[in-house]
């Protein structure tokens, strides 16, 4: 049997969980004055810090921090090889000044961790990106030395104005040359007054579930619509949660592409790559939809040979506590084998010979 | 062979363009004295006053408003029957005192138009949804006693607090209980600083693509999780675009769900009819999502027997006037041999006997 791999999991190491406790504003790990009872709390958003006392930040254990706990969950589900990422908010907030050291120290200190569980554990690395370019440039370079670092993970936010942003190309350039995957993943969500009036009735549902994915989505489309994988053709990109929406939206993305005036008189509907060239050549998708609908709309789109199973480890725990396995892995599981029905063949290269094989993971 | 129907296709009727011509605020029909030449230009945003002249508005011809047009049109892509709906924004904006008398004008204008082309058209008829809740629910009832009205067009404002809004209660009673089809449709969009810097580079790719699919998600997963449908079990809607990315996202909604504390601790996880019973129930489906990928999670998500054809004419033109067919009804009509392959019954439900069953077109 191949192995199952995790390549949508989550740590903040141990050298970044210090600096985040040692922090008096977001993002950081603090106790609420009137709520020490709940513990330590990651803070990871300014509109996280207000409202009732549950709904601030959120209990962080060691799940979070401890490689042991990653060890262990891997255990519980069957997991052999997990390939981890730093969580958001990632080193989007350092002061640029302090940006390129912190990324060397907590990317050593995965890289540690990964060493100490060889043939458990690899990484995607993070970028210091508000340091000078070419700092970061250097710590593309330098993440390409390391032996268990197999990609990078970022944000949408890019240098503070969007992944389309060409600024971004130096580094763009270096990613590709270096055959890093970029792993793309949602953090900043969408403005609160977008969900509307009683939004809080409905817990965190309506920005986890549509804030998120639509954040993956624009940033995405803008990288296309900027001609990114038309300038790096080699340039690959994993998007977390199955893309967001961008198989479901291909079709009207390319639609409304075609229908437009304005690029029509700029020039830039034909000759471009399209959305879904660039979907079976650039993206891989993970395979974190929860249900075999959208799974299987993530196939179509990508092609089977470009999905990757992941769990989103340590967020979504079971609500009740008692549960050995995770509904939200279990999840993602049968929507595997729902979508695939019987063909084992399929269903292993999604669980893991497709990671092993676009990761590297076996060398 | 049955008819093949368009479910999603537009009309201003002549006597809501008299009002529009004749307002001075958005939404109307105006000139711009800079660019005389551009003719008469629909706006119906405010963001859509500012900016270049060719983003003003957009120019507005007899396609939006002539009944004729839409035969021709029709005849031009062998639809048989259309199904018209008052484009946005509806009545929204209408004073409370005039919605409902305006409402009855426009919705006879609209019923006039169907009679005069017995056979070929049917509508959804416009709530005046800023007036008195009884004079909405007045409209509600007497928009059955029409001839050709098979339901109601909707965006997703609702008395200007969304469709969760608990005043809503009563019409929604009242639409159930006549057993009209809401047809919920977006047009307020996102605000346009979540698409990010450069978005004017894209036309209007961003906002159209996923903005409005965004909206309508947000919109009928609040009329979910504020459980409309637990009380209303037999209403029934029709969701624009094949659900803006409900298919996609609702794995993802059950899971937001199942994990949240919040609404655990309400009691508000038990219970409940899941996003995907709602989906096989409550939701019917437009096809207007332009590639297979889409449209085949549509199918997954609702049923092959809950996806109606459309079109979203007269929006979307081709580019190049000198097209016979139009590229936006001919890709929905390709994705639909697509995601079929060689199952014609099935393409023929979807192309129009679907529509002819849920809206009893043949009565």
């Amino acid at each position: 049997m191949p192995p199952t791999v995790d390549v949508h999991t989550h740590m903040y190491p141990p050298a970044l969980m210090s600096v985040l406790r040692a922090r008096k504003a977001v993002p950081y790990v603090r106790l609420f004055p009137d709520d020490v009872a709940s513990g330590d709390r990651l803070v990871i958003l300014p509109a996280e810090e207000t409202g009732s006392t549950t709904a601030r930040g959120r209990p962080i254990g060691p799940e979070y921090y401890e490689v042991s706990e990653k060890i262990k969950f891997m255990d519980a589900h069957g997991i052999d090889i997990s390939v981890v990422s730093i969580a958001n908010p990632w080193l989007d907030w350092v002061d640029p000044s302090e940006a390129a050291a912190m990324a060397r120290i907590v990317n050593d200190d995965v890289e540690r961790m990964c060493r100490e569980h060889h043939g458990r554990l690899y990484h995607f690395g993070t970028l210091p990106l508000s340091a000078a370019v070419e700092d970061v440039v250097e710590e593309v370079r330098r993440l390409k030395t390391l032996s268990y670092c197999r990609g990078i993970v970022m944000g949408t936010s890019g240098r503070g104005e969007g992944l389309d942003d060409p600024r971004l190309d130096p580094i763009w350039e270096a990613i590709e040359q270096q055959q890093l995957l970029v792993f793309l993943h949602p953090h900043y969500g969408l403005p609160s007054e977008v969900f509307g009036p009683r939004t809080g009735d409905y817990g965190h549902v309506l920005p986890l579930a549509m804030g998120f994915p639509l954040e993956t989505t624009i940033a995405v489309t803008r990288m296309i619509l900027s001609g990114i994988f038309d300038r790096f053709v080699d340039l690959n990109v994993l998007l977390a949660h199955s893309g967001g929406t961008l198989p479901f939206l291909a079709g009207r993305i390319e639609s409304c592409i075609a229908h437009d005036a304005h690029l029509k008189k700029e020039g830039k509907i034909e000759g471009r790559r399209s959305v879904w060239e660039v979907l079976k050549k650039n993206i891989y998708l993970d395979a974190v939809v929860y249900a075999d609908v959208g799974l299987k709309a993530a196939i179509d789109a990508s092609g089977a040979d470009r999905i990757m199973f992941g769990t989103d480890h340590p967020f979504f725990p079971p609500l009740d506590e008692k549960e050995d396995k995770w509904l939200s892995v279990t999840s993602n599981m049968s929507a595997i084998k729902a979508a695939l029905k019987n063909d084992q063949a399929t269903e292993q290269d999604i669980l893991g010979s497709n990671a092993v094989r676009v990761l590297r993971l076996n060398s």
